[in-house]
């Protein structure tokens, strides 16, 4: 290995900023792993005079990332801007292009367009590499691609996203509703102005994308996944959930089935007293089933400046000690065209709350419904009795297809009886 | 890239017919994420007619594991042979001299030997990888050698041995006494006929110093582990450490303090609904604080054909793709001597049980004896009051002194009140 590593750093916020601050504190540790120094060389970002509170001394200030890719004394572009498009994009495919090896953390242009990235980075012969897009400091992405690879991976489980696990966690702890817990999570800074793309299950969606792709050998397939996210949550699921020994949790859950392979971001119930289940507040966590290895469990922080500068070093040394390697763990030409499972196929045992007017004939109407989809019912609690108040009537089934409960359902909910669309949550091993 | 990687496979036993599978099955797979085709090309084992149900066409059979380090078709030597000293020892040694690289699952040499062995493979300019030697199929040595290294790693903590948790999940479970699971264990094969490297320890110390050596850049220092095995452990001591909110747990704890390295290995109370408490039966798990990145839990199965053959795989392709580093992290001219704590600084709350006479004037004799030691009380449970019966009175302290209990127990047990010697078990953070 000749010489050091020369890097260019585009995005100075709090990830960035903490990537200098490592590469400044802990140059002997790394140049010890890597064998060789790091050096930063160069760095991008709007504001050129901003204080960030981080020594930039030696390294050249470019207020155009695009300026990085195609400087001489780059070998390595960290790219921290984000978002699927526009200049992020530009950089990436400009950086590699030029030969350069690239480091994002950029979830959604990865999981948009990370097959055509891999393939630019292997035809240029340098390296792709997006630890810090996954479960920030877990090293999760480096377990897939290079540690549980001796047998076919058969699923993979993650709580993906640290808002939604906070304000599900809170929702439990305090019974309030969701919008309220929202509300404190933005005032807390755990939640964004714009909630959407973490509530709504895109950002969980992004991060499966990569992980079903780097576990099956697939071309990450975004628009596979069947995506519910965490706003219709009610206090109210969350304590049955209890009652029935499960917890609430937004999951991320890719397996191969028969039939293909099923992409599903929803709130699911998880078995309590499992490591999935147990996962607490902002934390991040994955399983993976690992054929003959058995089901591992990784946890720890998903987001933050620390863990995830720790991410992006962790790569930056790996591309310094020249530990390359296709960056979903085969050729981009080898990966594989993603086999949908058919919605029809999709199945499940599910939870379902029907808040009914307590008159008779109601259970009746239910249960025929249900029979007609070929639903069974596993077990059922009926809660709730103050005279004119709804009624909650709470049933988990055996296994059933999707789209007969749904069908059943919308059939159900069309009854005078009922109060409100009928809520239905799959539950999940752990 | 050039050529397929040649592997000399010493050790046919359970985990090397695993791999020998793995190879045979996996070809394609393994190829495209090593960069090259991995060929066997010479096994070796004691017995050549035994059938092992695999397929060993196009290998050379060697009786001698020696004569594997010797040849010229060989690249990489697997070493799944076993022991301190002996043969696996010579085999790695030659190995590595004749610049081939080598992968082991040996824990007990690289404890006692690793840092030397390390330094051989560094003069002759191969690899030494053994990311099977600890947690079988976690991918925890990857993990700290690779990934948490943007910060300094405080403490690492496992659950190293599948045997110690089965027995105490199962003492747990059913009451019954240490010497009854044992013997259950053994007709199970969970445990070995002769079961004291589980069991005392050892063998969660030998994985304990190669972790410490990994997290904190120092020599693997495995006289420096303060060792109390699973043996003394009583079912009366895993109730009480329910009343309390904790689960007894064999652990290996390995600390930076401010007077030096810590490591001890001993049976402690982890409390309740924490990642480490809630690992059951022979699973094996880690957790390692990191510095700004945070805490990590990682879980899985610990031993057995599958887990550990998949550890052996990830480092063969590791080698194969030429992502060599040293074995511990840095070059083992740069491992620091480890600087121990002295034992006069080892600190912690702990759990004391007396078993006593149920007469005036016990307590305060108790108390006084820890009292002339500084010794304070945080919490305590008194039980047992059939006449004639001796009382169990079981206490947690404050953070003490662990010399300073200790002289306290043994004043305290010299009185004629005290049945036997006073049960004393660490408080462990998870």
């Amino acid at each position: 290995m000749s010489g050091e590593l020369r890097i260019g750093l585009a995005g100075l916020g709090t990830v960035g900023a903490g990537v200098a601050k490592v590469l400044r504190a802990r140059g002997n540790a790394l140049a010890w792993r890597a064998g060789r120094g790091l050096a930063l060389t160069a760095v991008s970002a709007r504001d050129r005079k901003k204080d960030r509170g981080i020594d930039l001394s030696g390294a050249v200030f470019e207020t155009d990332p695009l300026a990085i890719a195609e400087r001489s004394d780059v070998d390595v572009v960290i790219e921290l801007i984000g978002g699927e498009e526009g200049a992020a994009r530009a950089l990436v495919e400009s950086a590699l292009r030029a030969k350069k090896h690239v480091v994002t953390a950029n979830k959604a242009l990865l999981a948009r367009h990370g097959a055509g990235l891999a393939a630019l980075a292997e035809k240029n012969g340098v390296s792709l590499k997006f630890e810090a897009a996954i479960c920030g400091g877990i090293p999760i992405v480096k377990a897939l691609r290079e540690g549980l690879i001796a047998y076919e991976v058969s699923a993979v489980r993650g709580i993906l996203n640290g808002t939604c696990n906070f304000i599900l966690t809170q929702m439990e702890a305090t019974g309030r509703p969701f919008a309220e817990v929202l509300a404190e999570a933005q005032r807390l800074g755990y939640a964004e102005a714009n909630p959407t793309l973490d509530i709504g299950g895109g950002d969980t969606a992004h991060k499966l994308t990569l992980l079903a792709s780097l576990a099956f050998g697939t071309v990450p397939d975004l628009a596979g996944v069947a995506m519910t996210g965490i706003d219709k949550v009610s206090p109210a699921d969350i304590a049955f959930a209890g009652e029935f020994g499960y917890r609430l949790k937004l999951l991320g859950v890719a397996r191969r089935t028969p039939n293909g392979i099923e992409q599903l971001v929803h709130p699911a119930m998880v078995p309590a007293r499992t490591p999935l289940a147990d996962v607490e507040s902002s934390f991040n966590a994955v399983s993976a089933d690992a054929g003959e290895a058995g089901t591992f469990f990784f946890q720890g922080r998903g987001a933050g400046q620390g863990p995830t500068a720790s991410a992006v070093i962790s790569d930056l040394v790996d591309v310094a000690r020249g530990a390359f390697g296709p960056a979903f763990g085969r050729p981009a030409a080898e990966l594989a065209a993603p086999r949908r499972e058919p919605a029809e196929a999709r199945a499940s045992a599910y939870y379902l709350r029907f808040q009914v007017l307590d008159v008779p004939g109601v259970m009746a109407e239910i249960s025929r419904h249900l029979a007609n989809e070929m639903v069974s019912i596993e077990s059922m609690i009926q809660r709730g009795r103050a005279p004119g108040e709804p009624v909650a009537i709470v049933m988990i089934t055996h296994e059933a297809q999707h789209v007969a409960v749904v069908r059943a359902l919308k059939a159900i909910a069309a009854s005078d009886k009922i109060f409100e669309m009928p809520c239905m949550i799959p539950m999940e091993t752990a």
